[in-house]
């Protein structure tokens, strides 16, 4: 890349090259190329890989018709390569968001569990699905970190994939050096959501949610707020009087949202959390509900009662299609590319890692101290500053005790899972299954829904014993 | 105290001082009475102080009696004192063993869970009760410990008071330089239960439990095994096969005296958390049935299910009548005192200290990494080198993480505990209630059963508002 | 204090109480009248109290003549308090800027080593000097603390005295919960010599200070930057090369004034520290030399060759004349107060900490993980981000193994150095002196030292036995 | 191997494999020879592996001649093998004792440094020569570390070689899961001095050191003892007062012997340390002098004041020359071979890993806490407690801030050169070089001196450029 400058003052950054793991995406990668093309200060390739070629060359068709657009002050060209090891040659920066597996997996990790009584409205992150979903996402991810080493050590890795913290782990995990970082956008609704307790509590609105200053804390999607302010305004106690003034019927912005959206609730896992534990829980609920033992997901009926919902995979896998047949109309020219910011912050701290001016903002890194109390190296998210080719986390401090314990669990867990998975041990990661919190069902049940689930997942799991 | 010499070989430690705080105790007092007499090396005054003064006198009278027997090589003068202080002065060692509160506050803490659905079958280390019976514990430890400071600053404590994570773990934050330390003979139970599986798996009878090495870890009432052996023979998988064997029916050496005794079991539950988590629970399954969710404990069913029994507290009432006439038969000469070795090892840990030969047991002491992964200051219990005025643990390594996350749930929430006693901060309390693995109720029922648990036992929380 | 606000936009916080603890300075306090006066956003009252009244009297008069100024849009009343209490009762924010004792001692901190062959530039932060000041400030910092934690433990107390970690230090030990942080100017002076080296080696010409981004590491007056950067500019290798350049002869802005002033140098010092340890040492060579064993000290000829000055005490006794001199012209209103931005940072972290905008700056703060490697709860200095009410350290990182060596070796000391104090343990203190880099004598010369030079210092060091 | 047992009881185990690398060792190759034979338990075979095979095969003849012996009841089988991987397949046990180089890179290490004026009594541990030993070293143990992940990972590995620290670091850094550790008979020197001392002071004779208990703590060749006790007498004041009344003449068991021995001292160092630190410092004064900065050994003059030698190489040459004609005449069945036990520990840690009776002594280990406040995973000296195939550290706790700030210090060098030798980094090398303390010169000197002692012992740097 080259930084043009006048007089001191660079202007514009050209030649950054851009990959792209998982280039086919139709929905980050749509994002990062809006912010792309609103951005004028950055330009440059970005090479898209996917193992769907077909998709990668309907994003290289749709970016590329975006440099023409008089709207879209940053000029990119869009390339789709059939390699790893094509996109990652001289990429200053890495983007990485695939689905691990296909549909047919998460159909697995989601629903074998419920013959078990076991519900997860995600299944991405923690309890049986997101455990599964974590053994066979690791190998993809030795397989990037290696391939980063070899051609791209130097470059900034942001990932978007989940299960986040077994993602960036094995990362860090198999090449020590790699500069990656994963970002997240779960923390900025509860921001949203700050802006709003503090409209309704205090009158004052037209907040922006970046003017919401925050200290975040916790492990992806398990995250946590001690610390929360609007300039001089302390928002903890006005958070908390929201919390307990709607924790019976929850805080419905459009009445019965949660109940036609899958991605909508009306924050009453949040509310009660911080009944219990005194802070902000600082994710959406479908996400918290699974970190916690079945209190909110005992079945469909407590769901419903908590106001959130048990997303089916049927309901994804056709909402894939429809998105499919709109990238096949973005790129014949059929529909209109729509220029909006995502709200995504990948693009801003692309822009203070080439020294465009420092950032702070959280993100996921291993842990080096930023949270007391947390086992070194295991993958937390908290704020961090950004500058030139530097990410430095922001220190956290201490959490109450009780969360503190919480984090643990699941920190220790995921440790662990990324051991069984590295190692291809079965017995390992069935120990660390019968000790999900959401796994609360006897040893031999388990140990039937355990080998039931890796059997169906056993074409991503190469070298295990199935 | 001094030890006589001849040449160069002492033979004899005599004028030793020994305070027994609970003197008047019919349990622990009189084990260290039978052993202290059996024990030829030793002889001193043992100074009794009880707030139940009468019983403190029994045991005065019954302790003196003994040095006249001539099977009581060991010969010493009991003697009741009226204040802790008169108690601690000049003392070598001090020995702790009370009962926090009388018996209607155990109830409560035991039964009145029942009536939310949570079963305890000892309820004095973890659960509800083991929480409230810390927080009147507490106030009560810190006491002792600043009368420690004062009065007897070197003197060894050996806790036996449950529970004892908490009690020891006051004594160390009070006063930092104490020289403290908890003894618990749970442990030994399990070795004699390896010798068991020796006898059975092996052919290899007549072994003692001392001959059986283990590595201890974790936190008293709920330690580990993860390495045992007899001379050459790994006993690991020994005992692996044998919880395996019979893990369905229990091992019962006198069929159905779980069902009959309040302190016998089948095993069972050990059994389970052999093939849960790989190792040896090394604790009685009422206790470790405590430390889980409510897996072994749903219902009174369910525990008998599992062969074990719930001790009502009106026994151990009925118990205890027949204890204080049994001290009044004894303090009158009406029955004679057996002389018998407790198999504690209170007296072989006293011999260490004062010089008489290297002894390696399990206690529980502050965290100075002897477990890696556990914080820094939580009491745990592993093995330590004993010998002249000074304990040094013995590195216990690292547990499995599935384990490692048990044992940190409940390290930190000892912490929180005793944080929320000592602030007699019941907001902080009741968090710490919420939290605890047996409380999987809501929170309004929670805090209403809480209130309710702490208004019984308000006599013994000073300066609380309740 | 008070936050006006007109729409959500707080234009200016009013009523803010500042407490000054020795405020009768005539460099720190007029600095800090300086800065407070030109700020537009910030106005209240500022308590000065000092153990020299008259002094504290003066600055009342030359302060308040300052909201009378029309170029001074900060308005300000300014107090002389008999009391400590009196001083802090109320305050929002402490200032402490102290001189512990008097030249006398300090004239014995610095010239009595010189009698053995120790020869200091300063004498207020390590070596035999900084350690006896060091226990002279220890007591009166106990004092401040206890006092902090009466009247006004809510307040943030910003420390400029030295030896700075030592002092901070003192605070956290005695008041855990204190809200203190130090603030020092030497790494300002090291930006700055950055863009010296960017002018000379890129021929950049006008960049501001503020504008160099770097990552300070250590302790004070002993800090390093490992990473610097200006835009996108990498700065290591220009300052490597810089220091390579002017390695024998030095960096001399104007030729020969480390010969005249006593607080100039050539930097020569700072660049042989970077070719040994390959990175930059951010302080002033004269405070560098004294953390190094005696190779920039061994004697005047061997300093004059490194290009800096020792400051003889009577050198300041002199200037201190001439200071109090301009205090009673500037109270008369005979010579006007020059209104002129002091450069530091104190007046920029109030304005962050009462929400009006985040800051990140580097300050002394406990080590909570910033540096690893380093003992948690020394005081290091970082960046840290500064936000309403919170103050968040930024990681530093690990430092190489041989600086992590030097630094350790300080910290370590520096904690020993506490404990004595505290303990009043003059065998204690006398171990750390031994061990000190400077003190490169015999024990028994060293023990004549150091008892002298206690003796000197008698009268701060209450309860000792001297 | 086999334990063969009647009844429950193994009376012997046979079939034993020892490994030894450097089995052409004439010291520690015959130590153990000797211990073997004199071990009524065990029997087997040791397979000697040398690259001077000559060597070897003398071992094997001498050694296979004990069988026959009748005072020796140990029966062991010798063999000298032509490969590492020969050596090590099938090995119970490892013993690694070789010397890195020859005499010529020894002569190099310890006589370069004398032209800079820095003089080294042995210079095999640190200072400049002990560094350069250091990197040549490694190489070598990352060959065995290999070796043994490959042929015999599940084997104890016994190191002797100097420096025992880097040695057994480069052991656990390539192969984590190495059951490896360090024996060293320095401390057990210092026992025996304890002895004397208890004799003169006390009266109190006839004392075996391995009554005397102790705690050991720091890095090999500079370990400290805060703990000594014979029976129950604490032994710390009776070695104080010893080492004032001695500190000036010294102690000379047999006047003038430190003069004509080159192995002797008269302890001065010791007491000195003693003086400064308050502790007992556990190893010769010839390798404690190179810890520090150049205080003994300034110079000749200087080393003799304090009543030690310097070692010169020509000396060991000459001394080896004997050993070979000794060897040659034992193999030859010329000269008879003495048995007398050792001294060593290597036959009893042996036994204790067999199963044959638990044993508490010193060994060198990585640092998992044993010593607070030290590196984690640096080699530690403390005791241990050695069973069954486990060797678990005893807590030596934590060390006076002075003393932990000299081996933090060393500590951290040591993993320094580690680090640079396995990069082959010359600059990272060179660095650590100059932050030793005996290296008081400026760089340019010190530069000019480690290419040289780099030149002299380049040929086993494989992979340098020199």
């Amino acid at each position: 890349m080259k930084m043009s400058a006048k007089a001191n003052i660079p202007e514009k950054t050209t030649d950054l090259t851009i990959a792209y793991i998982g280039g086919g995406s139709r929905g980050w990668a749509w994002n990062l190329m809006a912010d792309l093309a609103m951005e004028p200060e950055l330009s440059g390739t970005v090479k898209l890989y996917d193992i769907d070629m077909e998709a990668a060359l309907d994003n290289e068709v749709i970016g590329n018709r975006l440099a023409g657009r008089e709207d879209a002050p940053g000029k990119w060209r869009y390339r789709a390569v059939e390699s790893l090891a094509e996109a990652l040659q001289g990429a200053d920066f890495i983007v990485i968001s695939i689905q691990p597996g296909t549909f047919a997996e998460m159909a697995s990790d989601v629903h074998e569990p419920e013959k078990y009584g076991i519900y997860q409205p995600v299944g991405d992150t923690t309890g049986p699905g997101g455990i599964v979903r974590a053994l066979r996402t690791v190998p993809m991810y030795v397989e990037f970190a290696e391939a980063i080493r070899e051609h791209s050590p130097q470059a900034w890795v942001i990932n978007y994939t989940n299960p986040m913290s077994v993602c960036t782990r094995t990362l860090y995990e198999v090449f020590p050096e790699v500069k990656a970082f994963g970002c997240c956008h779960e923390v900025f609704g509860v921001q949203y959501l700050l802006t709003e307790a503090l409209a309704e509590m205090k009158g004052i609105t037209g907040v922006q949610r970046r003017e919401i200053s925050i200290n975040v804390t916790g492990v992806n999607h398990f995250t946590w707020i001690d610390w929360a302010s609007y300039k001089d305004i302390d928002l903890l106690p006005v958070y908390r009087e929201f919390a307990s003034r709607h924790a019976e019927e929850g805080f419905e912005r459009t009445p019965g949202a949660w109940h036609t959206s899958y991605f909508s609730s009306a924050d009453r896992v949040k509310f009660d959390l911080c009944i219990r534990y005194g802070l902000i829980a600082a994710a959406g609920d479908r996400h918290l509900a699974e970190f916690m033992p079945p209190w909110y997901l005992k079945d469909p009926e407590t769901v419903a009662a908590w106001k959130f919902s048990l997303t089916p995979v049927s309901w994804r896998v056709e909402h894939k299609r429809e998105l499919v047949r709109k990238a096949k109309r973005l790129a014949a020219g059929e529909e209109k590319f729509t220029l909006q910011l995502s709200g995504e912050e990948g693009v801003r701290t692309i822009k203070a890692l080439l020294g465009r001016g420092d950032l702070v903002t959280n993100v996921n890194l291993p842990n080096l101290g930023q949270i007391e109390g947390m086992p070194r190296g295991c993958v937390v998210e908290t704020n961090a500053l950004l500058g030139r080719d530097r990410i430095s986390p922001v220190a956290a401090g201490r959490l109450p005790h009780s969360i503190q314990s919480l984090l643990l669990r699941h920190a220790i867990q995921q440790e662990d899972i990324l051991r069984a998975a590295l190692a291809r041990d079965r017995e390992k990661a069935f120990r660390a299954f019968l000790n999900d919190p959401l796994v609360a069902i006897g040893v031999g049940e388990a140990r039937e829904l355990f080998d039931r689930m890796l059997y169906n997942t056993r074409a991503y799991l190469p070298g295990w014993e199935i």
